[in-house]
């Protein structure tokens, strides 16, 4: 299933696509793609639903990011074997985990406002993992069984203030706009192996990065094992897993960076599409 | 005001102490202590109820975390001036922050649990800060309208999670049990200046941390004031400010880490107590 969140933000309801791509509204079924929804058994609820006997959806509704009510949002960073050695960074000996604010997460095709001052906003395409059932201490054998689906995710990221500011990454990530995710969370049935991936992203019409979750350091399975033996991950958290080459900071001769008016547009395959325009704030 | 939550974990009931201390129950008149019931007008409409006229609470529930449905916790390194020399790092130019997973929040008197492997899982007393309005680029002179109110945080840190597990603070700071926040929210008319509060944590009995807010290198007036410029502090927002010195990987000779059995107990003035056991993950 292909799962969508449309509506205004702060009120976006629950859809589904059809097998036309179809966007058909779920609200007399679920209160939203969150909680309890993202389960095994929620899941399969839907998926009993014959898409043609839920209403259409007219129109070309904003969509709102593919899961409602995040909890966590996880970043592994320096995940990618070729985006590592483009950062000068070496291999890292566990998966780099650092937070973004969930207050920062929007839909995919939202405007990306660059916070005042910002003078080094970078883009990340990456692979997005949704949580459907708690996991804590598990295997990486048994780790994709949590998994409720998967998305595209803009990791935007302030480089100044991710590094220049004193200390954590954290401050470069969690900028309000800096998380657009969706449109769609892809269950995980449809996502036979998340480590044959190929993703792109554009700038301006011109691409940028170009990868493939292979080329992944920590695998999805092994990124679960090793956080919930940390925490417990819950229904609701979203993992974002690294990026593959070709950010802004990494080009040579010199880094470039978003300007206001840019566009950005991301693919990964089967997960769907994102645009966003760069705005400032006022 | 007092504010209290207080019955089973995932099922707290809003609470106020009245003039005696004793715990009266608000849940004829709000949800939770939570979103919209901490803004001004939301705390006023609290102010206005009589105690008296509210059910006293029997017996002695547990007490749970003084805030419901925290949206993010920020959490602010090295604040003091004594604890930054303590662990020998400089004195930073802006706050340092780090985040902790809003599922690592438990109530106050609560078991902190070291997850499996641990060996050094430390104490930190902190002065906790509630957000109650929506705050975007506020100066520091307005920075303390935003706030709710104050409580006592203990930031349970892995040491050896924190430091030695590749890259960024979070990964010591977010297990589970690790984020004791309460046993009041404390309004912020009771709390004429933050910046004056004597505050101590005691393991088994032992006085290990004695300070006073008026040493922190940010006030929270300024901390409000920076962390706001990177994002939209939201109402239910916690930061936790740092903590004076007196940690355990800062004792001389040899650092002192918690074992299990081991009790915490936290003050700091006006604000209340905690006390928790520790365990270990099975």
């Amino acid at each position: 299933m292909k799962l969508v969140r449309y509506g205004e933000p702060g009120a976006e309801k629950p859809g589904m696509l059809d097998g036309d791509g179809a966007l058909r509204d779920l609200s007399a079924h679920v209160m939203d793609i969150a909680d309890d929804v993202l389960s095994d058994a929620g899941l399969d609820k839907l998926r009993a639903i014959d898409p043609a006997s839920l209403p259409v959806v007219e129109g070309a509704p904003r969509i709102g990011a593919c899961v409602g009510n995040i909890g966590k949002f996880l970043c592994i960073g320096l995940n990618y074997s070729d985006h590592a050695a483009e950062t000068g960074a070496a291999i890292p000996e566990h998966p780099i985990l650092f937070f973004k604010a969930n207050s920062a997460v929007v839909g995919p095709n939202d405007d990306v406002s660059m916070p005042r001052g910002s003078t080094h906003t970078d883009w990340e395409v990456e692979l997005g993992v949704v949580i459907g059932t708690t996991a804590k201490y598990v295997s990486k054998e048994n780790a994709l069984d949590h998994v409720a689906g998967y998305c595209v995710v803009n990791d935007v990221s302030e480089r100044h203030f991710q590094t220049q500011l004193t200390g954590q990454w954290t401050k470069g990530k969690s900028c309000d706009t800096f998380g657009p995710t969706g449109p769609w969370l892809v269950t995980r049935d449809e996502v036979p192996d998340p480590q044959s991936l190929a993703m792109s992203l554009d700038v301006n019409g011109k691409r940028m990065q170009t990868g493939n979750t292979s080329t992944m350091i920590f695998t999805v399975a092994e990124i679960i094992e090793h956080l919930s033996s940390l925490m417990t991950l819950h229904p609701g958290d979203v993992i974002t897993t690294g990026t593959p080459p070709g950010v802004g900071m990494g080009i040579k001769p010199e880094p470039v960076y978003l300007k206001k008016g840019d566009v950005m547009e991301l693919t990964i395959e089967g997960l769907g599409h994102q645009r966003q325009t760069v705005t400032e704030d006022a």
